[in-house]
């Protein structure tokens, strides 16, 4: 298999769902349709759709009910990015290499956009019930998780956490939480609604659960390795923002080598758990590695 | 019937549900959670959560389906607010005599505790599906309503359009749309959602929409009517604040006396829709009654 072609071809499939959950712009609210867009498609490493769609295949899930969850989760991600550069949160006038969304179209219209992406996610997933009234009880499943996990117990509640804690020294404890919830939360959504959404068991529900665990944290112990090796340009982000930031991290908590070894065992252990299954999804195994050996 | 004791009793029932449904206050996250509760007890006329109820009741529903959607209505009308408020939106401080929730926990929670808040909304009336999964497809019908009046061809895209235009001189016709969409679409969702939730026909939500867009409109024009000829005593909020902020409404465009006379046009005419239905409901043409002839 040839990973990187897999990947970009994937990542072409999700782009093309986007675009077509994508509501029209026009009207007279038509810029807030604009700024959704400018946000939506600005680019980025598509793995929650990614992983969802791979989880709803590795179950046996066939046809077309997985994407408009695969395009709401997307829009619940990128209204948290939305939300999070604005100027009383991160205040970032960047993402990947563009004027963030507040930046070009105004602060208010950038909280307008979050809260618009936010709420339409929900919109896009309940066509769901159009395409497969048959399937409401699993779709109503698929609904509770997305909500749950993007919510206060799991990604708002990461995040808020870590607005109150920033420049404070925080404990590996706290440090764990906000990653879990923060990043994790919604990597477990996404696999854990592909599975549902296929049919697949409470049990393998509840073990995806605890995979994706494993692979959002690995994930963000990553993050924080690239930014103390990687480059500028490599990375599309300006490195060594932590040290400038003065943030808790890994690899600040527990040194550049045994956070390593931490990402290395997590990925190994959901790696292990997946194949465990009784399923096999070689493209998802190979996404997993790809995810805590990336360069960027 | 004294309308003053059977409103207040609503009420109250309305408040208690809206308790049960709030999240615990623990964890790391405890603060997002207050400030949740901050703005969702803040008092308010509740009259989304009431005519929702009303309208279930009105068409043969009993039992506790209807209360997680009416928890879930009243916290997307708080988020709505929360946001609203906001430094870069309205800059408001103050609202019903109480600091808004950004003066209290800091701007960057206030964004936060408005997107928990609209999460929330669907978490709650997402367990809906664990109280009748029998109902799931009536219940993926209300989800469909309530997130579709909120977002960008409803709530949300009034805002947007009312940001925009704010200080310009505006036409009827755009008016029209920001009061149609901003005030009005959360009020069709109220009744079409107990409509559904109670097992009305399409029919029947059709024209309970009808209906309830002609008291949205009302309810507004009423609003503009107020602040002119209100005191701050009366209002809970300072008078005057449209001239003050040049803003355009029905009393500018049209004059005091023809403003009234639209509103009372546009009540009665809801309650002759609503006598039309064959149901009856004493308290609900009550209420549509003082939602128009209302003094604050």
């Amino acid at each position: 298999m040839n990973f990187n072609e897999e990947y970009q071809k994937r990542v072409e499939l999700i782009e093309e769902v986007l675009k077509r959950y994508l509501p029209e712009k026009e009207g007279y609210q038509k810029i807030i349709t604009e700024a959704m867009e400018y946000s939506l498609m600005a680019g980025g490493k598509r793995i929650r759709p990614m992983l969802m769609r791979e989880s709803y295949e590795l179950f046996g899930g066939k046809g077309k009910l997985i994407e408009p969850f695969m395009a709401a989760i997307e829009m619940i991600h990128t209204y948290s990015l939305v939300h999070d550069d604005l100027p009383a949160m991160d205040n970032d006038d960047y993402r990947r290499g563009r004027k963030t969304t507040h930046v070009v179209y105004g602060e208010d219209i950038g909280i307008l956009a979050g809260d618009a992406l936010l709420n339409y996610a929900f919109e896009t997933a309940c066509t769901a019930f159009d395409l497969e009234p048959e399937h409401s009880l699993q779709i109503g499943k698929a609904l509770q998780i997305l909500a749950g996990k993007a919510g206060i117990f799991g990604m708002i509640g990461g995040q808020t956490v870590d607005v109150k804690e920033s420049g404070h020294r925080i404990s590996e404890d706290v440090l764990d939480f906000i990653y879990r919830l923060k990043t994790g939360a919604l990597i477990e959504a996404s696999v854990m609604v592909g599975a549902v959404l296929a049919g697949a068991s409470d049990d393998e529900t509840a073990q995806m659960e605890n995979i994706a665990a494993k692979v959002g944290m690995a994930f963000q112990i990553q993050d924080d390795i690239l930014d103390v090796t990687s480059t500028t340009e490599m990375l599309g982000k300006p490195v060594h923002s932590d040290e400038k930031n003065e943030k808790t991290t890994y690899v600040t908590l527990i040194g550049l080598d045994k956070a390593g070894k931490e990402a290395e065992r997590l990925t190994s252990e959901a790696l292990c758990g997946l194949r465990g299954l009784g399923h096999e999804n070689k493209f998802l195994e190979a996404l997993l590695d790809w995810l805590v050996y990336r360069e960027k």
